[in-house]
């Protein structure tokens, strides 16, 4: 089936244009610069929600839209209705691939989510056929757009648009092997394993977040980095949510602050399908989702028919991209399964393969006479040429950052940094040491002198706090606050809303390698993001979790604010590091430790109160997880070890003292890590904690349970196994026999 | 100083009337029954929010509004007039009372917040003096109206009120030891501590979703037990949030699912202060509020002057009754810190003591002469009726509850039965059981089993999912779904909304003893909730989280959904049970342990896949937490244990079969939860697990951390150190070695 050539009026308004298909070669049209060519229709409104003018529902989407007609080059009547409507036939197929590539593959694995893709084809294919810019040869490209799937369970959505438009990460192979061990196209999206997805989705309302923190990147590096003459930054961030998403928190937290910040590149399409697994969405959701928006300070917009108003899309997306100063939701309404005669519109479609009957019954339906997985030759051929256009975007690019280094050298530099991921040289040296007779400190405060030296050497170090950063002493203080009129800023007010920060982080961390994102709250908060925290472990992306008041010794605010089970929940989380350090060394050696795991969070859990320099803390020990912090016995044969971390290290060290006046040889060890501990090889892990010594001791303001793996069955951990309680610190540590004297007791029993 | 013992005109209107004060009678003001004798002003909107009606600040408390007045019944002007304004004197001087007991607990425990009591302390007195109806000497009586501070750094503010209302939780004594150890005022709000809260706050969100659980369980008892002639469950909640709760994401998705159930008297005060810790809300918080909640299907009202218009505050809660079919939000415009006439309206008055100096000018600005934490005689005298009113409160509700019980004796069983929380005799036998011949069943599947089972003789049970009703088998094929229109009902549907489900599920548990309230998500999703769980396990509500999907056994969806570290992350969370049933037995041993503890929360981690019915598991043995499966050996001595939980305990059962055949002595034990196996006997834990016996292996499909207690130093702990992967399940346990082979290969190693 052929299809014409020329340039739908309403696909050359969105952005990127059709260019002659069937030829391979790298003539482009050209493509208008991040949609500024757009503004002329800014404040147009095309199909604003709550306007009564747009209540109509049009079923004839071969049709090009009025709205989009008027907005086209002036053109021959009929010439134009004949290739608008043999360019619409094209566009329709294309849809309908995407459609059977997702029923094939789901019913091949017989497990999968059929329901969002077949509903979502048609924004999929113009978003990633008609508006979006990417180099499929090279998914990590800098000034990509971005693209997030936030109904992750609709992953074949997003495989099969991978696939159509190039890239090499999902070939046939790969959506045939679907959800299959070792696949590149495992159930959910996973940018670890696919490249070409950009975050990992599926628990929903991370990926909006993830969008939000995407978009954050974009406009801070863009306000930082371009010039009037030369706007290397410039892209946009497009997200699909469903109701799922819209019903979690975390989206409204995200949501609320992405309006607060005025984000206008992030685009989101909210998948109105009014099904989700327990079935109508009437039984648990009936907001008004837009009005919500409008409330949240976004731009909203309505597209009635999401199935076929193929115009409707790109008009909203045209519209979106003319409204700079707000992100616009668009709310698109569709039907789940669309095709699917007997299962469509509802939630048994949702979570499930068709079934070959209503493979079948779908195939008659949608008038698809293909063998499954068929890509047909013109739809082949019409989306070839993306891998020579994103290979001219990335060039072009490439050209205009050449421009860029010439005329402003360092500015090139930093964002090059940021770019490529690479730590300047010697970046280690800006970390300040201490010695014991530096002034006692609490480690949130060592923290903050940490970040404030490391921001004067990491060009994409920038964060913030959940509304504590007078108390996470996260103030980065040569910086201002990113801010709607000053993203060029690096303190990030994230508001009372951790779960937000925390993906929100995780999408700034996976915009580039550079950007080393941290977040802060009370440690026990760490309970409100725990789902973004594992996002972070799982895909990879480096943040720095700063949480402070990390025990009982926060005091009276009592048991709802002071952590017992964090310590040993984030060292069973795989992926991730759960550093506690005692000092300002320690405290250093952490940072050092974060920035350096680029692919693996880190978790600093740093102190309330002050805190001694202790004699014997290293950042070099601190890389090791464990090691020997002072020790009166020779030959690796102490009478007693104590291990301890963070605040409690100094009474295990005054324990120690006391008990070497006994005449006991006694070794302090400090487990700010155990994860690099263990990483450690066995002669070293055996030089600090050696197997013959069972005398071991642990002290730590936290549940006991998994310090029986360096205690041993003779040893003895001390900790708390219990809530806490409000009052003055120093009582609930005496209460709670968090003390020297505790050890002591226990080392006579030993 | 004397004030007039007439009733103020608005006063009368909201509820309670203030009786002749100064007079300790027993004689009270009729109370209108749950604000029904409002209903003829349903519908007028008073300060309706976004109308331009209500733009004027009035500024002249002291003067009745002309609402009120209108409202009131007729009597002559003047009298009028200087009785209002004589009463209105000592609501103010009540008013500072509040304040200064704030401050000065603050002050004498230079910790803690006193901003928010200063600036709420005006709806606190409305609330606790003219509107709730409450028995200070009985703070349990089923039918008091809730008050939920889910700002719960204010806690003086409640403290304060209990105080004066004369609940003997507060002393002076104990105002005096606010924050201190071992003393009934706590840092933050906890119900366990303080007789008169009702939940526990502090972590900011819970609180107002702990209150749309309280109104849910009016709106449901009321459903199923009030008849024409008798409303006897029939009660207002109240709660005051402020801006740090609207930005979490739990308070958005509470109060969406409270908008959709219509839970018209729920009654939520906004504590529009404009400051957070960070600053002014300018910063991160701009959304607008109230078309927010007009969003999410509230009916809004603004208060624009809650520092002194106290009759508008009488009026928005006069008309936040007469809306009965939707929750109501008044936003409250205050200055935190109102009266400190240096630091009102800025951060430095939220979290910290004022100071000497600054609570000198505090006294000198609001003109209060009198000592710390002196409380007037008139004002003692004027809250002491509150006494007397509780009590005939009570009395006369149970005059009404006698009634009741002779004309409907069934309901009346079962409605005590809730409010006791005894639980029906012989209840247990509803459990079913399982032979080895009984068909082979995911647990998620005999979990729903047991829930319908229970469901006919534990009238308090009710509960649901949160939108996997269908995967996490939660429904109770004998009920409906508890909607607007069927609140009797008892499937609750929750929507994607698992951190606010936690929290209503709290609610539902602490309002009523005999209330079981249940939720179930995927396991991997406690992430989601955690901070709500937390607080189940701290607040002591005995919530049964049904968790399915609890492995690497669920396949296909992915390591995004697949939970490893979870099991152990809840071992270490204090009062809380773990519970990994193997098989039907189990499962409903789990359930018998689950309904048994009423202050102690239990998830249960089920699976998707079919396990088999295996021999020797029970009831019995679930309630000591670990127990022998099977053995062949004799005398206490088998050569090796192999230990598991769960969907494993079949797999150490194979691997036993095996090992038996080559002539070994081996035990298998079910570890199904830890915590109760650490509260048996030492005989009874060394008679299961005996210490000479060093051969110990265990199985679990998660995070191996932890298990060294069980296995000691010379065993071995076979489980999942890695995020899982995307592929069928029996794939995926074959490749992560979780298998019968990996077990006999250990075994031959030790």
């Amino acid at each position: 089936m052929a299809a014409s050539s020329s340039v739908n009026a309403a696909q050359a308004i969105v952005g990127l244009a059709v260019s002659s298909h069937g030829s391979h070669s790298a003539d482009r049209v050209a493509v208008p610069a991040g949609g500024f060519a757009l503004s002329s229709l800014a404040g147009r409104s095309l199909t604003c929600s709550h306007s009564p003018r747009f209540q109509q529902q049009r079923r004839c989407p071969r049709q090009a839209s009025r709205a989009a007609r008027r907005a086209a080059p002036a053109r021959a009547a009929a010439v134009e209705t004949l290739e608008a409507a043999a360019t619409e036939a094209l566009v329709e197929k294309s849809i309908n691939t995407i459609r059977f590539l997702a029923i094939d593959a789901v019913e091949k694995a017989n497990s999968g989510h059929p329901g969002l893709p077949m509903g979502c084809a048609p924004m999929g294919h113009i978003l990633y056929d008609e508006v979006m810019r990417y180099n499929p040869k090279n998914p990590y490209w800098f000034n990509r757009d971005r693209f997030v799937l936030s109904a992750g369970h609709g992953c074949m959505l997003q495989y099969a648009l991978l696939h159509l438009a190039g890239y090499d990460s999902v070939q046939m192979e790969d959506i045939k092997q679907f959800r299959q061990w070792g696949s590149r196209t495992p159930g959910h999206p996973e940018n670890f394993e696919t490249p070409g997805v950009e975050v990992t989705t599926g628990p929903l309302g991370q990926g909006v977040a993830n969008a939000v923190g995407l978009a954050l990147a974009e406009r801070h590096l863009a306000a930082r980095f371009n010039k009037p003459d030369n706007e290397i930054v410039d892209h946009y961030t497009y997200v699909i949510l469903g109701d799922g998403c819209q019903m979690e928190g975390i989206a409204n937290e995200a949501c609320s602050i992405a309006g607060h910040w005025g984000l206008g590149k992030l685009i989101a399409f909210y998948d109105d399908n009014h099904i989700s697994i327990d079935g109508d969405t009437e039984i648990a959701f009936t907001e008004d989702v837009s009005a919500r928006f409008d409330a949240l300070g976004w731009h909203t917009i309505w597209v009635k028919n999401g199935n076929t108003g193929y115009d409707d899309i790109r008009a909203a997306i045209m519209e979106a991209k003319a409204v700079k100063d707000k992100p616009t939701l668009i709310k698109v309404t569709t039907t789940i399964g669309y095709g699917s005669p007997n299962k469509a519109n509802s939630y048994s479609v949702h979570g499930s393969a068709l079934g070959a009957k209503e493979v079948d019954a779908t195939r008659q339906n949608l008038g698809w006479p293909y063998e499954p997985f068929h890509v047909p030759e013109d739809i082949k051929s019409h989306w070839s040429r993306h891998v020579a256009e994103g290979a001219s975007l990335e060039a072009e690019w490439n050209a205009k950052f050449a421009e860029y280094e010439k005329k402003y050298k360092e500015d090139a530099a930093e964002l090059k940094a940021i770019v490529s991921g690479e730590l300047p040289a010697g970046w280690e040296k800006a970390l300040p040491t201490y010695t014991p007779e530096s002034p006692a400190d609490a480690t949130r405060n060592l923290s903050q002198q940490n970040l404030n030296a490391l921001a004067k050497v990491l060009p994409g170090l920038l964060g913030g706090s959940a509304d504590l950063a007078s108390s996470n002493m996260t103030l980065l203080k040569m910086f201002g606050d990113f801010q709607k009129g000053t993203p060029e800023e690096r303190n990030v007010r994230f508001g009372v809303r951790e779960h937000g920060m925390g993906a929100i982080c995780n999408g700034i961390a996976l915009h580039s390698p550079g950007l080393l994102p941290y977040c802060a709250t009370f440690f026990v908060f760490t309970d409100y993001m725990r789902a973004a925290i594992r996002i972070s472990a799982l895909c990879e992306a480096g943040v720095i979790y700063v949480m402070t008041h990390d025990s009982i010794g926060l005091g009276e605010d009592g048991p709802t604010h002071q952590p017992i089970e964090h310590l040993i929940s984030f060292r069973a989380m795989p992926n991730i590091l759960m550093l506690r350090p005692a000092d300002g060394n320690e405290t250093a050696g952490a940072y050092k430790v974060a920035v350096l795991n680029r692919k693996r969070p880190s978790v600093l859990a740093l102190s309330r109160q002050k805190l001694p320099q202790l004699a014997g803390t290293s950042i070099e020990g601190v890389e090791k997880g464990g090691y020997i912090v002072s020790d009166n016995s020779s030959g690796n044969k102490p009478d007693l070890i104590l291990m301890g971390t963070g605040s409690e290290l100094e009474i295990a060290a005054k324990a120690a003292d006391e008990l070497r006046k006994t005449g006991k040889t006694v070794r302090v060890v400090s487990l700010v890590c155990w994860e690099l501990f263990e990483e450690q090889s066995d002669e070293y892990k055996e030089s600090v904690l050696p197997a013959a010594v069972t005398a071991k001791i642990s002290i730590e303001a936290g549940a006991t349970l998994g310090w029986e793996k360096y205690v041993g069955g003779k040893g003895k951990a001390i900790g708390i196994d219990r809530f806490g309680a409000s009052a003055p610190a120093g009582r609930i540590y005496k209460e709670f026999g968090i003390t020297a004297d505790s050890i002591i007791t226990a080392a006579k029993s030993l």
